[in-house]
């Protein structure tokens, strides 16, 4: 296969629902890194290489010269937010990045003024925006889509992407008018509650064709209507919830004990944080529906269906305590109970002294620039390649989710590697002991 | 490609060199398992899954039901060791399993009794046994010969693989005599002092054609003279030092850090033991091999010539201390400095409460047990699949050894589907979304 | 003053409500101490030696040689329980001792069988016991009290003291009938609901003149009816709540950060368990009371109200979390902000893997001896120098509790250099420098 | 007896040999505080209070009110360096305080430069400094007493104290030179080379009249020779080691341990730290000395010879490591294996993330300022209730060194009551319970 991907020519517009601590942090991070002041540490599009060819071919380039990926003095930066401050007053205010380095970036920063938001608080009780639209659903999703035209056309922009950054919405499941395309317009013409603010935004990018990635575990994308709209009009989706911290690690471990049969008998994890993210999810009803996406992840790793003797008797438990004195620093403990050989007990605990903000933000940009390479390809629909960056990735229905980070990462070098007509990687590597080849 | 490997058949013979902690804990355990008293957890080729065709296929043998491998029920035990205790004696003495599960299997533990070692003091100065042959290094290395067919003849065996469990030898390089097998059978006859004991049992095992893994960090079959042997007499080799311990979790957690390029500016590795392992490692001279062996680890998986702005400043240190209150309960402190998103630092602190000998153990089953189906499949010579075990894996001349665990698992599970005919894993996927690789 | 306290002469009585893991792991300890087979760590009285006279005369008996103690030889074991399990089945139930130590005083611990309970399923909803009293709560005391008198006579024992170890009885707060002996008295006659079962055992106790000492956080003694009654009798009372665990870490850690005028900024606790106590605590409204109760402990200590700029913002957590892996080994985490000099910040982060049973006998087996010390150096009532074991102290009224673990061992330790009029030790030792004091 | 403390008039030098780390973040945190931009935390002298009177009275003054001390304003900073760098300078170089910071106080410690300094390149081989004076023994102690004079006529001081925050020397032992204050001046006479540099910054302090506390593990202060000269002149001596990090946590929680009798078997601990203090430390020559001293305080506390059976096996071991990463940000681990009733064994693992100087300043003011006023109170020699900060503290010969920080305390706390004609505290308080008195 010969690579047809599009070159990235021109302005990408990256639009942000929700210009909070994640996304002012990666704002600021990008008009840094273009200053010259500070490296896009985390952004794989940035800063990861991949191999090409054999091992001893030593070809290890960067993925950014490897794919046709738009370059960060390219991406004009909007938004939307219930909250008239700008992106530098928000920054400030999210007390994540040190004040010389926002002083630096401080003009470029409070240029980036939010448009007004669709809001609806029945989605979001502790928020008390004014700064929002007005209208039925079927009102504000047209002047959500006359937004990111007006956008695009006043920065000359060639492309845009859609990235929500906003707060969680509150916990509610598919219903039919979530079921198809159709059913789903009817429902924004007769103002339907059941769709969320949310949906407005992803349902307006993809109208116009643009890519729209999910950071937050909100259903928003993950619905089969969306689905069908993103095929319809050629356009890639990826959700949901960046996947940082505790997860992280967590899909980094877990199957590294699996890789060597190595028994779990019980998970602890605890975080402190006192962000307003804390503050959200120490209310129980809150954090149950986190606790349901959180908890999900060790089962897929393990898989005890397969293994009742290693993995049957799990018990995992997940704790958020919203803790003031740590701010946006967030910070996990984990106590693991595995056992060997024999069903000898042995522990593991992990303390993860982490940034929220900071390691969300590359993953943001990189799902970004993914999204908007992924269209470029000519991919449309769920992009499962992108999984390494989400907590709970979507699938095509039929598939479990995989939840691996090594799984994920082969995924995505692999999609890589196809996009430009390279050989796919498989480690087998019995070629480079060449007579054992030959007695196979 | 169709699957030619020979059945396994009969019984197996698994010699050890060296009945210590780690042999008499794998020992003791096959018997419990075979009794139904406990199970072989921590063993990917008796608890392991292997993932054949397509997801959606769901199938997910178990490892030993998919390639043919010998049963448990099939292995005799037996070594060499400079002590004349039989395995039950040396069992209590390590202080590893409970007597209550001893007592169980004494029976069958003493009834394997050590056959005298070829043993140099120069390359252990502190052991003292006198279970030991005399001879010259010539004639050492045929009574090994004749032990081993002796062994096989005795009890009836088909097959048989050699596992070095022995301790640490001193720290030497390869030198002329050690080049060429020719070489190497001059250095023999002459009773060249810098052929070490390992290498005797090494030189004996592959001269019969029998399978060598080594469990210890020695010079032994990674020299050219051994690859030669191994590859005339059509036998596998697979080399060194078993991977548990703060190690693995090292090849688990670096690589997760790695696919994230997030930056790591320090790693700092402490361990505590008090068996007599970290006894000798106490002592600055012995640590400084052991010290070499396992700062490698980070570099390889690391590559900070790649990443000189991630990896380039890593400062990694490792520490092994002996402390006699935790005997065999090998501790271990790690502490990590990463750093994300514009430079912003965080750490990870790992402590891993885990027992030396139940990690050990299933390592030394897997790789006999890998290395009989190896010879039984018609592979020779070094056994990169195998790295996965092994703390120093052996790799051809010119290629860099792999020490990210879950490449490592790639090239194990892909060779394991390669030699049964079965398609190699990608984890691509891409065709589950049809749509999109019609657009592609 | 002369020491007048009358002899340990004859045999103890140790009559103990709640025959559950902590009371079996007591008895049984104390028996196989008795027989050679173990020590009674943790046991002040037992294994403490105190400083009598000035350091240079190097004197420091153990305090069983200093004061006038019950012998263990001496103890003879009884209780009630609302199940009618022997010690031996509780104890093999209670999964705190290994079977071999438990084998070794089976004999032992199978002849001490509950007497039945007084008991009322209000104050515990999780219980079931069908082994009860029944008839109003003044015919309950009355039955408690023959209880007792007859366990005296049939052991022929000179003494008795009573120890709670049963359940957390749910929370409530004192009432009018509790705050004299007389309307206490009425409130027995009428069958008052607001007296608790854990009242009845308290009173049939002090009625008695018989030491009553609480190691659960209850509402028992600790009401004005009991200390009148305790007065009127001349019996010794202590409470509340055995102090192990995290809160005796607290209590040792707290006063050094305050010795030193670190100032501290957030605390937080977490705990898993996965005993019965851990279910219990599991449940947000059992835990309300418990928090209230560890809550305290910091406050006291650091005195925010004298120290605003240090603790005035303290933010204290503490979690409880049932973790079934760990059954009675309970583990806590915590994290400690402090900040210092200029107000620059530091961490503390204390891993605590303990076991609970172990660290409350000997508190228990202490608070048992001592308070049968007291009644034979005749004091009577509240006995503020036994708060050293107990977590929320009793204190006279208009007093604040005393928290500090060392002033409490002071406290302790210089009543026993009292009641046997030794002098008291202040650790001013300006007489070892005798120039120093002349020039004062 | 009356309180006979002379007033606190006039102005107190503070001169300091050795303008490194913790000289430069006192200096410039006193000048912060003075200028009402930060606290002193960290220093009883400025934040503690102390209880006066019974508990009833509820009188906690703080101890600047309850005890005549120079107030902060009072205070003239000076010193000697072996470098001539001026102290903004300095600190600049540490790396310990904010640059914001320090920019508020840059004029300030711009202006105090350092006096050349008494150097031997044999007691500190890693430093090069040319900043020094030349001569004798005895001339350099007589510069040193030019330059302390001049310094007080220049400032218009009425009192000085000297304190050292020099580098750590090399270890050596008393010998005769340092037995009698004749043999000493003999010595200085004939420019002995067994007389290190600091002690001449002593014998210059004392001559004078002026107290001198040592920060460093130096053998100084503690000779014979400089003990009968603090005599002779009535002057206050304190040593040695200013008591900071892992060690101020081990008089914290061992004393809690012992406490309650419970059991150590094993205490590993280990340190990481980047600043220089690290660097020279990592040689195993010079931690030699370091650990001598560090691995004598759990032997004072726990008294083995007492209880054998608790601490006659307590395996102690302390490391230092060098980890550039952490820079003056100190972080240490603590392994502490302690058992309970029955000999059943727990855990305690503590990760300090501490601040080497941010300790130890605060530290240095009160030794400077309880120094003064000692001298102000007519009290000579060995000050052994100053113990409280220092890692090895003085004590008169025969007496054991008390390293509980708990008794410290008292024994600080109660010289300071006893200085100031307040009652002694006992923590008795058997007089709350006034007819358990009677009885007694």
């Amino acid at each position: 296969m010969k690579n047809s991907v599009q070159p990235a020519e021109g302005k990408l517009g990256i639009l942000i629902p929700g210009l909070g601590a994640v996304a002012t942090t990666l704002i600021a991070g990008v008009v840094a890194v273009n200053k010259g002041l500070a490296e896009p540490i985390g952004a794989l599009t940035q800063m990861g290489n991949i191999r090409i060819g054999k091992r001893t071919e030593n070809n290890y380039p960067k993925i950014k010269d490897f794919v046709p990926l738009a370059h960060l003095k390219d991406i004009v930066f909007g938004g939307w937010d219930v909250y008239s401050d700008n992106v530098y007053e928000a920054a400030v205010h999210a007390k994540v990045l040190e004040k010389d380095l926002l002083n630096n970036v401080k003009e470029e920063l409070e240029a980036i003024v939010p448009m007004t938001a669709a809001f609806d608080k029945d989605y979001a009780k502790n928020l008390d925006g004014e700064h929002v639209k007005t209208g039925t659903r079927l009102e504000l999703a047209q002047q959500l889509m006359a937004d990111i035209e007006n956008f695009k056309a006043q920065h000359g922009l060639d492309r845009v992407v859609l990235l929500w950054c906003g707060s969680t919405e509150i916990y509610f499941e598919e219903s039919d008018v979530h079921q198809t395309l159709e059913k789903f317009e009817a429902g924004l013409a007769a103002d339907d509650k059941l769709i969320s603010p949310s949906m407005l935004y992803a349902y307006a990018a993809l109208k116009l064709g643009v890519p729209f990635a999910n950071g937050a575990p909100n259903l928003t994308v993950d619905i089969p209507a969306m689905v069908e709209l993103s095929k319809l009009t050629e356009t890639p989706i990826a959700g949901k919830d960046f996947k940082t911290g505790q997860t992280l690690m967590k899909t980094i471990l877990a199957p590294g004990l699996a890789a060597r049969s190595l028994g779990v008998k019980g998970w602890f994890s605890t975080n402190i944080l006192g962000n307003r993210d804390g503050w959200v999810l120490d209310d129980p009803d809150n954090f149950k529906t986190k606790e349901v996406s959180k908890l999900s992840v060790l089962e897929e790793i393990f898989q005890p269906e397969l293994n009742p003797e290693l993995y049957g008797e799990l018990y995992h438990k997940v704790r958020i305590n919203y803790y003031p004195p740590h701010g946006d620093n967030k910070e996990s403990w984990d106590n693991i109970d595995i056992f060997g050989w024999l069903g000898y007990q042995m522990q593991i605990k992990i303390n993860f002294l982490c940034r929220d903000s900071i390691l969300a933000a590359p993953v943001g940009l990189d799902l970004a620039l993914f999204s908007d390479l992924a269209k470029r390809a000519g991919m449309s629909g769920i992009q499962e390649w992108l999984s390494f960056y989400l907590k709970s990735p979507q699938a095509a229905p039929g598939l479990r989710p995989e939840h691996d980070i090594f799984k994920q990462l082969m995924k995505l070098q692999n999609t890589l590697r196809h996009m430009m007509g390279e050989d796919l990687i498989t480690h087998l590597g019995l070629d480079y002991y060449q007579d054992l080849v030959e007695s196979l």
